[in-house]
């Protein structure tokens, strides 16, 4: 198996920067829509045979160096009890808020293999058919993240219900971030059970905190998510957006990898950092749309930035444009495996 | 008159912590609504009367040691050519944008006096009408900010298509920023003589570039920008928001003031930017509905840490939201003024 990308999440020795990319099992595949025409998202993502079909199309594709499970992470916010609907254009929502005791008193915390089995199906789907190519990611959101989703009723701008709740009812906002994070805990374990080979942790909306709101309100959720799940053994991955300012902080949630965003110079996020925590990242997600020259520098600049980490998993510092063209992907992957390549 | 504003920006000393609230004048203001009720948006910037009764409320209502011209950013980008809408809930929409070499040539750029009078007007109006209260700040946005309305058609989530421009056709890219850059430097030079006391630069988007890019396409406008303006002899203020990673790059803007978003620890900002600029901001707008103990905790916090700078402007670090009861803004307000006074 190609192993590069687990190597290089522990700080172990490689041969090459391995790469993934986010959300490479999406849109901007032509394979994709081809399953996606034929059922709905949400059923997508319960379909083990079509979900483990479109995790693999980038590994073919484009030649990524780890898969990572095609799924959702407002799927276990669904098996909590709530409904969840994915709108055209307007995204995902859930039509009953969170926004009282009541209303996180009625939150269960799901048996993950009863009540989201088709997500470890999936793995073990994956696991099989992916034997002796590259390793398999789970992942989940953390907890912050999926809590403004249920509380705003769907994506925000300003997270205003959310922080509205932090500060005027800090005791509701811990009982319902702790009702997710016990959630969590138990999908993650079932997905390393399963099969999955790395666990990532998705902070998409972590940088509209202030550090001390973070560090309050958000981390302390994350840190006890790494703690549990460490005896699972598989590396974990960070990924607190947008959150240059959070660096020192995301540091001290025990995960192996901290995905960065492209606003930062990789070089001082390492320098930031130290040299005891791998990294991953981080091109503009637009940056695929520069001449290959152009692209060919930036990315020899992003390896050349990260050599004083750990160890570095190149990434785009956001999920990949439904826009980008697939070859240019294609072209980047390349790019990354022959000018990282020692000797 | 209340100077205190313009010492700090200056970096002069005071004997208390000035503070003012981007968009001051809006909607969480009962009486801004009674005017708005009246007329649609583009028509109160419009008006010089009206625009000069709502710039006032804050000062009287809140207590704000500035005011701020009321008018939108997008103001004198109309005045070059191009239609603008405001739609409900959808907001600014150009629905000719401006993505080739032939629309870039069809923008001229306008006297401003002659096709941007009503803004003058507004300021002629206020400086009578502020006499021995507080001092006016005129504004504009920042070129890269402005281009991607034009670009995008209206607001953008990932401005896939500015970025597109800036990748593949960076000439073109050039010309349309040149044009803004011309349009917004006579614009600010008059917002000046006609009495502007202060102007601000809003770059509202500028978090949304790689600091490499930043550099190349955003930064070298606005520093041409100042370098024009210098001439007036006020102080300029420039905001480069979610730029927590752009501070040594914003700080050769030129600005006698950088504006801080919330995300950054001001005594980081503050650190980094060294003793010779004042800082403007940066409480969490959302922070205002904290509990009054908890509240005032947090602005003592920031006015500790902003003791390092040159000077300090008090403000929050993005604009207010529509759901903020007034008395909160108020009682920051007071907390602040209070909280700061020397001796």
């Amino acid at each position: 198996m190609n192993t590069t990308f687990l190597k290089a999440c522990r700080g172990e020795k490689v041969s090459y920067t391995p790469v993934w990319i986010m959300r490479q099992a999406g849109r901007y595949l032509p394979d994709y829509h081809k399953v996606r025409d034929k059922v709905s998202f949400l059923t997508l993502c319960k379909s083990p045979d079509l979900a483990a079909e479109v995790t693999l199309q980038p590994v073919d594709i484009i030649g990524v160096d780890a898969a990572i499970l095609f799924s959702d992470i407002l799927i276990p916010l669904e098996a909590m009890g709530l409904e969840l609907e994915f709108r055209e254009k307007q995204g995902p929502v859930f039509p009953s808020p969170v926004r009282d005791k009541d209303a996180v008193d009625r939150l269960v915390v799901p048996d993950p293999e009863e009540k989201l089995g088709f997500v470890m199906e999936t793995i073990r789907v994956l696991r099989r058919e992916l034997e002796n190519k590259v390793p398999l990611i789970g992942f989940s959101g953390a907890p912050f993240t999926l809590a403004t989703y249920v509380i705003e009723g769907g994506s925000s701008k300003n997270f205003f219900l959310t922080k509205k709740m932090m500060f005027s009812a800090p005791d509701l906002y811990a009982d319902l971030l702790n009702k997710i994070t016990d959630c969590t805990i138990s999908y993650l374990k079932a997905q390393a059970a399963a099969g999955a080979q790395a666990l990532q942790i998705f902070d998409s909306w972590a940088g509209a905190l202030a550090p001390c709101d973070f560090e309050s309100f958000a981390l302390p959720y994350v840190q006890r998510i790494i703690r549990e799940i460490k005896e699972t053994g598989v590396p974990i991955i960070y990924f607190a957006n947008n959150g240059s300012t959070l660096l020192d902080l995301a540091k001290t949630s025990g995960a192996d990898v901290l995905g960065l965003d492209w606003r930062i110079n990789l070089d001082d996020a390492v320098k930031r950092l130290g040299p005891d925590i791998s990294v991953q990242g981080n091109l503009d997600p637009c940056a695929l749309l520069l001449p290959p020259d152009k692209l060919e520098k930036r990315v020899s600049r992003i390896l050349e930035q990260a050599k004083g980490a750990r160890g570095h998993i190149f990434n785009l510092g956001h999920g990949i444009l439904p826009e980008t063209p697939p070859e240019n992907a294609r072209y980047m992957v390349e790019t990354v495996q022959r000018l990282s390549r020692v000797g």
